[in-house]
């Protein structure tokens, strides 16, 4: 199918400067829309309360511009130095799909 | 990794019967779990109030006996049959993962 999709879940620090936090995502969120090849990204709140995001591309290289893009790699070093206790990040490439009807 | 990813999105029939939709959606919970590989199910929300499950398998293997188990496809057909006006089913396979710290 081509299609890949990576599925984030994260966890800020309870000292983390929010409004800085905040800034970050909602320019990272604006620039992820500029790769050739993005697709959607979108969050979801689980049964639990937690949060996660899927983030969609159409092809493994859009990921690839988009995980090395200079920007964002600042960004992803300022998130483990001042933002995230935590995070898990999966890249799934989709193999099947289905619809009905 | 080997992790297979279920991402699905349904949509419910209006004129469907919500008790019988929910007593197999249950059955077909409670099933699920008894299948070897059975990682995980969850249900989320989105941001415009669609709701998605992703079910988790430990292998491609997994999935294959939980699709083909034979009270499930019944449920499938059933499904079709009564109470979905459409859905997307995407089967993902993990490929990478990333974890902090």
């Amino acid at each position: 199918v081509g299609m890949v999709i990576v599925l984030i879940r994260t966890q800020v620090r309870v000292d983390a400067d929010r409004a800085a936090y905040d800034a970050l995502g909602e320019r990272m969120d604006a620039l992820v829309r500029t790769i050739p090849g993005f697709v959607s990204a979108t969050g979801y709140t689980g049964e639990a309360g937690d949060e996660i995001s899927l983030v969609r591309f159409a092809s493994t290289e859009a990921l690839r511009a988009w995980r090395d893009h200079p920007e964002h790699v600042v960004a992803q070093a300022r998130g483990r130095a001042e933002f995230y206790a935590a995070y898990e990040i999966e890249v799934c490439e989709v193999t099947r799909a289905y619809h009905f009807p």
